[in-house]
């Protein structure tokens, strides 16, 4: 390393962040991210920027041109990422954090609540940085001799947490719930094609796909709420996405398990091949619960694989008061849980267990540079079969971490810390005349919307009545463009209660931020009403000018 | 943040990663970070942990054990990672960290030289700490504003650098070439299942999954030495693992077009429907690139969508010397390149581009609470029809660091180092007597064996010719128990020279760290051979005893 200048020390653009110097090379690099973090902060100053897409796509657009090259332009002119020459490690840290931390939706800010999208723990961010530097990858023991025997740690924790036999149990940590689903739902088709393969053609060979016997004829369960990767994945694993049959709920938007019965009865009837359940333990629009129990008494039942996307639920396996909500969890066959909900991890934190490792057949993979015969006979393990993935990010580190750092009691305060949050919401929003609350919160979510005033606004020229789905989604907009605030939305089942004003638009707040107090949400809330009073009685919804919060990048 | 008795700064254990107060939370923690990888980087003395795999399980076994918490046990006993109260972030954070880095097999010490595992930058090591910390998720913009207009800076600037006009193309970030390999299957399937769908059933819906008439009749294509990811993703998408037909290759590994062009004659003729032909540039074993250009003219005549998988060739695309070796790339309709191989990044950097954007259709996702109509219209981009994944990590940002930090020509230069090397060891395999070089290298990789000598040795007791096979995989094994190498191996088809020993265990350098040296290389392979002579003679190889490097951590 060389001295800069003015005194600082200038690491060569080419050190690495392992062996014995990376320490003293991530150093200074490390001080400069920090620091354009707190100057991209103080910039943003508030939620997320200002100025909707365009103004963040012009400054970011901005930092990458500037500096302009020492060199002549090029012709055709070449992406401003593609220099021929670098413009070092200090500078392209310091201008682009900066510039990634001024144009960030930033979940530590109490007016970032939109959706499951959680602010990391310090913590969890540092130990992060261990798995960036040494770069383990999960794929072969000699890659990551200790990242492998932490990750089936942390796979034996949650193993006991959601209450399997750890030592029967499997599993892995993967990219997040959409990939546990898809993987859950890979297992399920292979083995239930592998059960009815007599059915199909007699000589079938599972490497040979779907048999047109099942073609159009395999079915996944899941109940109206389900998140859409499940139909996804059905459309992946070439089920088709259409083959998802979608359960009735009851009114608090559980699956009800009578129609799952009846339904798993009629596709069998109908000489189609049910592959997997699907309950989900935390809906991302409400965060309900389906009735695990039940559910599992019908699938076992109807020999049918059970998954549970308990990818939001999994903050609920951390404390007593909510743990009940997740009876019958440790019959699923395989479950989807999230670190990166409630659980304060950077994204990428998903896993997948299953109850028996056998589930994961389907992945058995050997591969002669990876797992030989002769390296497993001889002791070296191998977690390639885990996964859908082959090169694999030690994601498990930063959980194990967080783990020993907050111990389970720890994590459970902060899960019980927004799930106050969210009854405070419902209570603020259920006493407001101009909110209506769309169903009392089962984790941390409420969703709710803005009511417009039943009157004609007091203007000369009168106005069609307010259609609170506009206002609704317009007033969210609003927020977002202004860098007020980010609340979230979605589309419910058209309200039919006396009195209610048609709409399916909803608004949700998403509380995974533990440090967020009351007085920030009365403030949120208030927020909201102003923003929906002001698009009401507007006369072009949306157009009242709202003065930019800082000075904007110019193009030079 | 309170002091602690020595005088540092205890960060409380929920203190966040994001926001105004997150880089001083992050401050003293990254620094205990940073002193736990250099302590253990120490203690490991080496480029793995020495003890295999019951060695480095029984140190990280200590690690989470000790201190033993301060309650009694419980009954029955819980797995040590969910004791019910932390031990706080600096000792989390400290105690795991070194424990991971002395049971790394770290890519930076010059003898790790097996896997297309880098040694990531400490720029891009850097780099990442910002997306962990501000947690964008690029499956929405109100999570990730900058994060999402950077991503297309990345993507842009990649499209220009393999040939495609940046206008037409789209992309998103992977979790590497599996995942990569695994999306541009699923489009070319959908694709083409559209393309043929009246010969499937009139009325065929895309979302009825596979139909009857194409089940089992779907054909990938491949050369014998692509990876196998394309194989196992034809698995998940319901086509069958062994629906890929592999096309014989040239004495150099690579794909023969005339045989694909036979390949796909036959599969048509036979009434099968041919999806993808994916060509290598860049295999694992070798390196080895297929003829790009005639490939391409082949699947243009059979109008079969091309994806050329140019995970580890990534690298080639930075310097004058090695690019041509990528000709006819930008007539690829999908095109898989990785930096987390020849581009230094931290796991995990993939990318996924496709000619034209067009082609992500079978992508498209509308979430009404990720991406509603209306948002859309108002301008609000979304990355979500981009990707597999939902939740997505900004893997982007370190890569745009990374490329404004160095400029392609500074990515070049750590190419044609590695490049360079790997010519420097296959002279030295090629000139000496007790190693045979497999094949010159083509990028970066050197395969070889170590050759037994062929006299018997001098003992009394006579002993059975050494297997060539056997002493490789013993020695590979050898080196990796005593924490002295981590070399690679493969298998290759049966060789069949004249003179040449028989076997089909091979050896493998994959020279990824620009920082080794020629002397470094030589070593390398010294101990190669000294461990390989020592092998062949002795009588009951791989039993000499070697004393671990270091006391162990022990059971108390």
């Amino acid at each position: 390393m060389t001295t800069t200048p003015d005194g600082g020390t200038a690491v060569p653009a080419d050190a690495l962040a392992g062996g014995t110097t990376g320490p003293d090379a991530l150093a200074p690099l490390l001080h400069t991210v920090l620091d354009a973090l707190a100057k991209g902060a103080v910039d943003r100053a508030g939620p997320l920027p200002d100025g909707g897409p365009t103004g963040t796509a012009r400054d970011i657009a901005h930092a990458l041109r500037h500096p302009a090259p020492p060199t002549a332009p090029v012709t055709p002119p070449r992406p401003d990422l593609l220099r021929p020459r670098g413009t070092g490690p200090t500078e392209a840290l310091h201008t682009l954090t900066r510039a990634l931390a001024r144009g960030a939706a930033d979940p530590a800010d109490p007016a970032c609540a939109a959706h499951l999208h959680c602010p990391p723990l310090a913590v969890a961010a540092a130990a992060d940085l261990a798995a960036a530097a040494l770069n383990p990858s999960l794929d072969s023991w000699d890659q990551a001799p200790s990242a492998t025997a932490l990750e089936e740690a942390v796979i034996t924790a949650f193993a006991t947490l959601v209450g399997y036999d750890p030592a029967h149990a499997a599993g892995a940590v993967t990219s997040g719930g959409t990939e546990s689903n898809l993987t859950a739902l890979l297992l399920a088709r292979d083995t239930a094609l592998r059960a009815h393969a007599q059915q199909a053609t007699p000589t079938h060979d599972p490497t040979d796909g779907i048999p047109p016997h099942w073609a159009g004829r395999l079915r996944v369960f899941c109940s109206t709420e389900a998140h859409f990767s499940i139909a996804r994945s059905a459309g992946i694993l070439g089920i088709g996405a259409g083959r998802t049959t979608t359960v009735p709920t009851d009114d608090r938007h559980r699956m009800d398990p009578a129609a799952l019965d009846a339904a798993l009865a009629a596709a069998t009837r109908d000489g189609n091949l049910p592959v997997a359940v699907v309950a989900t333990a935390g809906t991302t629009d409400t965060g309900s619960i389906d009735p695990l129990e039940p559910i599992a008494a019908v699938c076992r039942r109807h020999r049918v694989h059970l998954h549970v996307d308990a990818s939001y639920g999994t903050g609920a396996l951390f404390t007593p008061r909510l743990r009940p909500l997740l009876d019958g969890l440790p019959e699923a066959d395989t479950i989807a849980l999230d670190t990166h909900k409630l659980g304060w991890q950077p994204v990428a934190s998903g896993i997948l267990l299953a109850r028996h490792a056998d589930t994961f057949h389907p992945l058995a993979q050997r591969a002669a540079y990876l797992n030989p015969d002769d390296d497993e006979a001889a002791g070296y393990p191998s977690l390639l079969g885990r996964s859908l993935r082959t090169t694999r990010r030690a994601d498990a580190f930063k959980i194990a971490v967080t783990l020993r750092a907050l111990g389970t009691d720890g994590l459970g305060d902060l899960v019980e810390r927004c799930h106050r949050l969210a009854h405070h919401a419902a209570r603020r929003i259920d006493a407001h005349p101009r909110l209506e609350l769309h169903a009392p919160p089962v984790l941390t979510t409420v969703v709710f919307r803005y009511l417009p005033p039943p009157g004609t606004p007091a203007s000369a020229t009168p106005t069609p009545p307010a259609d609170p789905d506009r206002i609704n989604a317009r007033l969210r907009r609003r927020l977002l463009e202004t860098g007020r605030a980010v609340i979230g939305r979605t589309t419910v089942r058209p309200a039919t209660g006396p009195g209610t004003p048609p709409g399916t638009v909803r608004l949700k707040l998403t509380l995974l931020n533990p440090h967020t107090t009351p007085d920030d949400l009365d403030q949120l809330l208030s927020l909201v009403v102003t923003e929906g009073d002001a698009l009401s009685t507007s006369h072009t919804p949306g157009d009242h000018p709202v003065p930019p919060r800082r000075p904007r990048c110019e193009e030079p």
